[in-house]
């Protein structure tokens, strides 16, 4: 029975790649510091240790106590547009905790090391974003992925760690934390349609991007470890289709049978057209399950409306406050 | 009278640019935690502040005590090829700390931010290395050289903070410290002639580099803030005459007034041939002063023969000791 640490597997897509591991009878340990996720999305049939990546002590006793064959490195704070303004945090958590891990993983051995990167590497490079491409982050969110990803392969070359990389993009679906107002634009309208609130689109909403269902994501990512032409690789990894802001406004509405208002805010500083090529993956593992956008968002109304949530959390610790968007204040 | 904050002022290159802006009439700050520099590196006529850019809390006294105009950012932990057993340590004190600083910058709107990163961002490229190359770096110190180099560019952005980035090279001359074993050839050399020990060379010494004197560096470093046609540029800066670690041996033998042996050591995971094109510096600031290598070797062997050096410390927090040279052991 492999052993897989999960970090993130209380939060979103986390739960979900743990989900999976278990069904396919691998032990199973998430590693959650709760900073974002919740005890609620965690698989019963999981160890969970609460913690952070950031303890390099606690991470040690983990790795000595269990044998671990596979690490799936979800663990971030994702809030892409909100890492300007928490810099600081935002490599100490996402940078510095990743490098934490990959020392373990190094000193450990262990078999693969499984990494959710992020389509933000790409920036505002032309679409669609392809590996080829030489990544040019545009936020510190991205800058960080991007740093995490060297790191990998300079492991690989330097002490043999293997690893998988992951670019996604736009994730959503069941567990997703929809109280969260610094991002996940499907997870932000149906909670202001829920409280009877417009739903706040930045700019003219005709930004457009892919959005991808958890499950499919989950699928693909958990299986990686057993296929060994994936080893040393990168792939962006979500749907095809790409949907506009607007346009996606409209179909949660109707998802969610509410006839909401569009509340126009000022544009942001972000990638007006981001979405991606995901022919190296499919030449890999083939054509992979990729929901389609009405039918995923209506199991996540679904369960948006059956469930309890978590209460929305503030930042805390802004490092700049200059330029924050009014929204966010 | 501008006042400028040197980061790393109490180290090598630091006490140098700082030296050249005092002549130029700034009143200058230096901070440094003297974890690889010493006092007696500091021009007198310095503001000293003892600390580390890894804590924000002083950085904020820093700022607010003094109207700082610029900042010159030195201060790093440079021992390239230990930086993959140090990964933690190596982030933490050269990005975390720079992002304190970009943070400062950019809350108390300095006026420009001169950066040095490295030669090392580009990694083992075909050379000469240009500024147009993607970098690549191949170990810890040069992504997180890098990734400091990508926050600059989005503080720009996002911020408006004006910068300059230096990526020199093999710097060399008076107040190197010659007692780290981790790095600087030349050093090393002079250390272990002066010890009575036979040089150490890795592989057959045929690797080469362009080994740079340290006063040309910090006359351009130094100037930068004055012209704005360097803002929000990168720039390699250096010598342009390659030389191998076996003829750099005989020459520093030579200066020194000492026959040694040479010990051929296993080869190490490196850049062979590590040169650069200037062309893109020389375009700006014209044809900058470059002292001949046996010139500058000389300065630098009366000093080291004259002079009290740091005694020899050992880099105490290894976090990986898988595949450490024995020569580091
Ligand atoms: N959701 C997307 O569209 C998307 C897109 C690209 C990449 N990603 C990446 O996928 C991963 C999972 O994202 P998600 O959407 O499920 O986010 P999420 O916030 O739901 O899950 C992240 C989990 O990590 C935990 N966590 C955060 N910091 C931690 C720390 N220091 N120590 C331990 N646990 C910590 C949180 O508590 C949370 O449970 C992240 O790495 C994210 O960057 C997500
Ligand atoms: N010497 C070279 O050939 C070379 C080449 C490329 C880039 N660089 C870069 O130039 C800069 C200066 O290098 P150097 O050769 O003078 O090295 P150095 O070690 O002599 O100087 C670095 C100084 O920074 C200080 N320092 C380190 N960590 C600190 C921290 N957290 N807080 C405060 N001070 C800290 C040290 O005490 C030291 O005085 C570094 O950023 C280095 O990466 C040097």
């Amino acid at each position: 029975m492999p052993i897989s640490l999960v970090t993130g597997g209380a939060g979103f897509i986390g739960s979900h790649v743990a989900e999976v591991l278990i069904a396919q009878s691998h032990k199973v340990i998430v590693l959650d510091d709760l900073s974002g996720g919740s005890l609620m999305n965690v698989p019963s049939k999981a160890v969970f240790v609460k913690g952070s990546i950031t303890d390099p002590v606690l991470l040690a006793q983990v790795f000595d106590k269990y044998k671990i064959d596979y690490i799936y490195h979800l663990a971030a704070y994702a809030a892409e547009g909100l890492s300007h303004f928490i810099k600081r945090f935002n490599y100490q958590n996402n940078l510095i905790g990743s490098v934490n891990l990959i020392n373990e993983a190094v000193k450990h051995e262990i078999k693969c090391f499984v990494f959710t990167s992020s389509i933000a590497v790409y920036g505002g490079q032309t679409p669609p974003m392809t590996e080829e491409m030489n990544p040019q982050p545009e936020d510190p969110y991205g800058i960080a992925k991007f740093a995490v990803e060297q790191e990998l392969k300079v492991s690989k070359e330097m002490f043999g760690l293997d690893y998988v990389i992951f670019r996604p993009h736009n994730v959503y679906g069941e567990r997703q934390n929809i109280s969260d107002k610094y991002r996940n634009v499907i997870g932000i309208f149906m909670n202001q349609l829920m409280k009877g609130e417009s739903l706040s689109v930045f700019g003219d909403g005709g930004q457009t991007r892919a959005f991808s269902y958890v499950s499919d994501m989950a699928l693909v990512i958990a299986a990686a470890v057993e296929n060994k032409a994936m080893y040393g690789e990168v792939f962006n990894i979500g749907a095809d289709d790409a949907c506009s802001v607007k346009t996606l406004a409209e179909l949660v509405m109707q998802v969610m049978g509410v006839h909401g208002k569009i509340n126009h805010l000022e544009e942001r500083n972000e990638v007006q057209h981001a979405f991606a090529s995901h022919g190296k993956l499919c030449e890999i593992v083939g054509a992979y399950q990729q929901t389609p956008l009405r039918d995923g968002l209506m199991k996540m109304a679904e369960w948006a409306k059956s469930s309890n949530h978590l209460p929305s959390k503030k930042f805390e610790l802004l490092e700049i406050s200059k330029k924050l968007p009014p929204f966010w204040k």
